[in-house]
């Protein structure tokens, strides 16, 4: 298994949740994941879910412009995924750029959870 | 012990040993460290070392913009650190803005070693 193959991905089933269905994305987290959404701190599905639900846009796209991976352990399976992107409101005419990691755990059942999200915005 | 004064005190204690002496660097990585630079993967400090010293600037100046942390797993002590700023080159007049994240590992000795770095530009 290759593991930039899985990063990608993964990165591609993120954002294309985000996108269309983005209380799906309950799927990808467990009660020990956080994220850090532009300095907010918040952790557990729920929690993060409710966050990602209520941000101030409804629609967006997001652009992927890359995707770095590393194995986060010489054993254990996680991964780090580090994104850069941009993020296009269906309100605003220009858009924003991102950068965002994800700590991937693997999952019982051959899948990946996110442990650790860590989200900013690259202002210009 | 505070996580996000530590990330912030290496954060800090990283840059500025990479704006003044990037050689002594190579006592933050060890044989197990990867980095991808620009998505180039790089393995081991001394791989490390010889990529960051032959980078095409020789004099620049990281100016931290956030620091952001979370514990990458409930035990074992490490930490990610994702970081965004702006980097500036001395022949240019234009600072480029970078995002950079780090998994800390902690040593016997009480202090951290990079396990994963991965470092990107963001293109305006």
């Amino acid at each position: 298994m290759d593991p930039d193959a899985v990063a990608k991905a993964f990165v591609e089933h993120y954002y294309s949740t985000f996108d269309t269905n983005r209380v799906s994305l309950a799927n990808l987290y467990q009660d020990n994941s956080m994220l850090t959404f532009e300095g907010q701190k918040i952790q557990g599905t729920q929690n993060i879910v409710a966050k990602l639900t209520s941000l101030p846009f409804q629609r967006c796209k997001h652009v992927i412009t890359t995707v770095d991976c590393q194995p986060s352990a010489p054993t254990g399976g996680g991964m780090v995924v580090f994104v850069s992107g941009n993020l296009q409101l269906a309100d605003e005419q220009h858009a924003l750029k991102f950068s965002q990691m994800f700590h991937l755990m693997p999952t019982p059942q051959g899948s990946f959870y996110v442990l650790n999200d860590i989200f900013r915005l690259n202002y210009a």
